[in-house]
């Protein structure tokens, strides 16, 4: 199990590699939900995302014979720019395996930070069997983009920051998809906070996350088409597992809300945000009352929105 | 005129009032211009441009008595938020005299910061009309938006601030339009560095700025309608001035120079910047080859656009 030391480790790791993201607020906001809302920016992260906080601590804790056999993953999303970024800091070799319909622009994205791309057929079966086989012949690492330890610990590593950034957090509120975001930075704050409140934030149409913790058995993600298209995955047998531990609740949002808060927090933050990250604050709009008085922090995941193809 | 001294005053006064606005990088923005570009991102400043500084510094330097009777200006842009921000700071009253036809989001931010607006025609005789009835009766004070040393001053603070952050820029390129931002941060930067080179960004089809200083003779404002909608106003005498003195030297760019520069910044940096904003890094991609190796400084004036409302 990932502790708070294995995050401070991470956090010494990777710290030259990743920015420290600004934490922002607006008082329109506040005034919207009653409450003081810090809202911590990975979407100004490096690659745009949060996602470049683990992939860096996976690459860099991989011993020098390791690492030179390069590393692998399945992904057309944050994650394999990510890791693209993180090979390169290490100068080593990096696939990334893409369904054959990904959009141009995000392989481009990839092979601007020098890492190679293998298309397979847009199925998951495809996806495996071709990383599979990537392995075998290259001896490459494979890197998963939330079910693994040294990611997870990478991702609690925001926590850190944010808990010296903002004043005496009450809450703390973050996206859940996989939960590599959420079971990180639940583990660094159930540890330096015992009291806070941990909520992951998910669409009302892709609630798996939820069903798992009130069920205790971990469910398969929903097949729907939230327009959060990042939480569309579901959680792996680790960041479940640190999620019961760290004693997470779930709090749901609907379309339209996330659509809404999206839009609200481009308007006041004046940061590109992408719908994933507009779930967290969905679920305050949709639950007027509850935060009144109280400080909330708000992780947004990312910015990998096409703001060229807008309105969402 | 306006020394270093001014503006060092000036941002004593208002530092606790405005943000000390973070400094964004992008690596691939870097590669496309093959230099260091540093982002000074006024747009998440308060009131979301960096018009508040002006606005605060202005407000601030009132007497008590004059204050007492408030402030008054005619704008439906940045300057009347930031002007009834300001005023709300003193707990002073605030009026804005805004054309009839100004959007009703515009009037609502400027409400919700606690100022009372006064409708007019319009047209620009309407407004000056309008707004000197308001001072005959009831003696509020007059803060121009740009053509006013307390204004410029307040403006040019950012200049400070900003050659802390960045390592040892070598040019500053900001918009201009009325000139306060920009003759604010020549005044500064050359007392500061006095080899660095200064640059105002101008639309091509609305360069008055470019003509007034090659002219040596103010020039009216060009009578288009470029997508930068915050630089169609023309320099006042009072800027004029400065900026002849610091020796500065302007550049334009195309109305598609600017509109892809604009969604460039929101993709790379992403943060939420207006046209107003693009034209700098506009100027650089289209003369490409001048910035080579070179350390360039750009301030991202504001973030006030319609995201509900793009493609611009």
């Amino acid at each position: 199990m990932v502790t708070i030391e294995t995050i401070r480790d991470a956090h010494e790791r990777i710290r030259t590699h990743v920015h420290n993201t600004p934490v922002l607020t607006s008082s329109a906001i506040n005034q919207m939900v009653d409450a003081r809302v810090y809202f911590k920016c990975e979407n100004l992260q490096k690659v745009g995302a949060f996602k470049s906080r683990g992939a860096v601590n996976a690459v860099l804790r991989l011993d020098d014979t390791t690492a030179a056999r390069g590393v692998v993953t399945h992904s057309s999303g944050n994650h394999a720019q990510a890791l693209a970024y993180a090979a390169g800091l290490r100068g080593i070799p990096c696939t990334i395996v893409m369904p054959h319909n990904a959009p141009a622009v995000k392989q481009a994205a990839v092979r601007d930070y020098g890492a190679s791309i293998v298309l397979c057929e847009p199925t998951l079966a495809s996806r495996l069997e071709t990383m599979h086989d990537i392995v075998v012949k290259t001896g490459a690492h494979p890197v998963p983009p939330y079910n693994d330890e040294r990611v997870l610990a990478g991702q609690g590593t925001l926590a850190l920051e944010f808990l010296e950034q903002a004043d005496d957090l009450d809450v703390i509120i973050a996206p859940v998809g996989g939960g590599g975001l959420l079971s990180g930075v639940a583990t660094a704050a159930r540890a330096l906070r015992p009291h806070i409140e941990i909520l992951g934030a998910e669409p009302q149409i892709a609630a798996d996350a939820q069903l798992s913790l009130q069920t205790g058995i971990l469910q398969p993600p929903a097949d729907t088409m939230t327009i959060a298209d990042g939480l569309r995955t579901g959680l792996g047998d680790i960041t479940f597992a640190h999620l019961q531990r760290a004693g997470v609740g779930i709090m749901t949002a609907s379309e339209d809300a996330i659509r809404e808060a999206t839009y609200c927090i481009m308007e006041r933050l004046k940061v590109v945000v992408e719908p994933s990250a507009g779930v967290s604050l969905a679920v305050m709009l949709e639950n007027p009352g509850r935060w009144s008085g109280r400080n909330v922090g708000i992780v947004l995941c990312g910015g990998n929105i096409d703001i060229r193809r807008l309105p969402i």
